[in-house]
């Protein structure tokens, strides 16, 4: 339900950006978004879920897709992966470990990922396993290894291997482990892209939308460039007079991904960090080009979701949803928070976690988990517990306002339990059944 | 800014529900929205903050209110009263304490009111007049007094005589108190009701809009009344077989309330008690009741302010506060969060604040703080600032979102200090200075 003045849905779909040697059949003119429209060219093998979905095979992935949520049917599935409007984050080497296929996309569940990491001077990798098993157990559909620091190569694949849901990694972190940012090379983007898309990382946050162009725009703004990923990039950029390399080689990085069916997720290194930037300039030029890097990665056959921001006052959040949403023609919506206001540090994951409940309901089909920890510190498993409930909140709140069948079935069943002071059910049906009954515990002597 | 389909603002104010002998003056039969439209009776002695306005009589509180809120002079806040749209809960007793006038509306600031209260078996009064000061740290604007043991006439006269902001309580409690709720009678309420208001309590919640003809509606509910002040009536009524006594003696209760200027806040008996039973029939038939109570109150000469669910899924916040509106022709709105989630226990401060954040946005001018221990047990001090410190980030990001002019300065300072790196002056615009740096200290020896 949008509010009048938001911008209207994209007219088009992924089938409106279909690669080169695909033919429109006869007949099928304007009533091409469908398989039945399209002849692939001469002994085309499908490898990314997109391609499948093009060529109208379901494939076990969206069968188990389906499975998981009853309310959609495998074609059902098949037919929102095809338009571009839901991914299926699965690199076929991960599939070969424990990944057990789930998707991102508004006519699904929304999803919340956990980001995790080492740091050069915390964390190794049995800890990272560690977190990764607290984040899944605490409701984490998705899991990030932001790692900086320690044995990254060695940490991820453990990572990989250890995990049932999706990996995500921003390469161009492990890109400048050892050398100096401005050596960076095109080769080196793509030999790093590569080996992280043979060991099975699921998806990519690759800051492509930065482009020279855009750096007049930050300067105006309060607090810059905050994603490290962007300010990675806008450095390279400066230091050597030439376009983001993540723009200039995009087909190619397309090329190396869709091998693996490494899905986008492509990056806003100018999200802002402020409610003061929100909406500004850089924010919106940066997203009608990551429309564009949308529209080139369909080409490519590669699926794809789109990152947002960050901090953005409640009023603008369900502009941000729809802006994308006609931008990028429907592609998935994968945003941090929003934080609503900027003076909770400490709260962090209250303050975003009402951007996100909005920012899902008004469209967004993944939520990037915060913690309490945000702006502050490393986040420790408590931390990362915190910040997976609000988050969860926010998933399951916006599912139950968007009317998915089943989501308040369980509120309802907790509703009953506790008219009939079912102390045992209550706690049961709860989300973190210790914590409901501990707090409840506390009182038991004193209890009426 | 309302989203397509919602009822529309009443085209009545509190300019339409004038006293018995107030007469329109010649000439202003249109233009009666001003106190130079009428002529009070004779000899009349303006005594509630709505008479002044009506009168045109700016008081000393409202010129404190505009002291408080600079965005608004004291003539705006006259206005705003004698509409009906602002409250300045101000027991005259309470003012000759400490006092320190404020007001409820949507033009000002988002308020936050923060329960506590002594049980039969925790407790005493000054553990309450602690938790009093600490509330008030924490950034309580009205604190209710909700005690239902201990010695409810000493607590409650503590608390007054210690509070600078207004205090609530619910009289029906107390009336209980050493008797059989089937004896409570006619006499018996008024005479507690005279009792409080000569204390010094600044707002009532009384549950007069529950009605007999409306518990068939309650039947078909999953939690039937969750108000405990709802519940007792219902019990009463049943009991008698005679009308809610409170509904019946609405005229008289106003006559006390008027003496000492007592504001009400007029009680939702059949809120809802979970998802399931939001925007219900009987819901609904008592919000039409409250409409009726506001406009007999107003007719009395006494401040209005209603009180709203409960638990409501996120889509349907909004509509619940633009019918409020309509219904009770723009009287504040005091909402109980609402939680737009059943099932998470243990975090309904979470669950209620992303809520309450949608309902200050759309309308609501006070939020009823819920603490994480909400269904479980009683708060404790940690409790009570966690279920404030939320509420404050929904009051103040709803203002940022609502344009209240200079209210994201303090974010933009942070901000600033943010990209500066300023750790101490990020400390200091903190909300919790100390638990932002507790938390960037935990990581010292490993900062980057």
């Amino acid at each position: 339900p949008d509010t009048s003045g938001m911008p209207a849905p994209s007219e088009k779909t992924a089938w409106d950006f279909m690669p080169e040697g695909w033919i429109k059949k006869d007949g099928f003119e304007t009533d091409y978004h469908r398989a039945e429209a399209w002849q692939a060219p001469e002994g085309f093998q499908p490898i990314t879920q997109l391609e499948s979905a093009r060529m109208g095979i379901t494939t076990p992935q969206m069968e188990r897709v389906a499975e998981r949520e009853p309310h959609l049917t495998p074609e059902q599935v098949r037919d929102e992966v095809a338009a571009g409007r839901m991914v299926i984050p699965a690199n076929t080497v991960h599939l070969s470990h424990q990944l057990d296929p789930m998707c991102i996309g508004r006519a699904s569940l929304t999803k919340v990922n956990a980001n995790m990491g080492a740091s050069p001077v915390s964390s190794g990798t049995d800890e990272e396993v560690e977190k990764l098993h607290w984040s899944i157990k605490w409701g984490a559909d998705t899991v990030m290894d932001l790692s900086t620091g320690g044995d990254l190569d060695e940490c991820r694949q453990a990572i990989i291997k250890n995990s049932t849901v999706p990996i995500g990694t921003v390469p161009i972190y492990s890109m400048i482990i050892g050398r100096k940012l401005s050596d960076l090379t095109h080769e080196i983007i793509l030999e790093s892209i590569e080996h992280q898309a043979k060991q099975g990382v699921d998806y990519f946050t690759i800051h492509a939308g930065v482009l020279r162009a855009h750096l007049d725009y930050v300067k105006k703004r309060l607090i810059g460039i905050v994603s490290r990923g962007g300010s990675l990039l806008a450095k390279w950029m400066i230091d050597h007079g030439e376009e983001n390399p993540m723009y200039v080689l995009w087909e190619q990085i397309c090329q190396v991904m869709r091998q693996y069916d490494v899905t986008f997720s492509i990056g806003d290194g100018l999200r802002p960090g402020g409610l003061a930037d929100a909406t500004d300039q850089a924010q919106l030029a940066e997203l009608c080009t990551l429309g564009e890097l949308t529209e080139r990665a369909w080409r490519q056959g590669v699926q794809v979701m789109v990152e947002g921001p960050g901090h953005v006052p409640f009023d603008q959040v369900e502009y941000n949803m729809k802006l994308q949403r006609t931008i990028c023609h429907g592609a998935p919506f994968y945003v941090l928070g929003p934080l609503i206001t900027d003076i909770f540090p400490g709260y962090d994951h209250i303050t975003s976690c009402i951007g996100a409940t909005s920012a899902a309901y008004h469209g967004a089909s993944m939520l990037c988990y915060v913690t309490p920890k945000e702006h502050l510190g490393l986040p420790k498993k408590d931390d990362v517990k915190q910040g997976c409930i609000a988050y969860k909140i926010a998933a399951h709140a916006a599912d139950i306002a968007l009317g998915i069948p089943g989501t308040r079935d369980r509120d309802d069943e907790l509703t009953k339990a506790r008219a009939a002071l079912n102390w045992e059910k209550h706690f049961e049906l709860s989300f973190d059944p210790d914590t409901a009954r501990a707090y409840h515990d506390e009182d038991l002597d004193v209890d009426t």
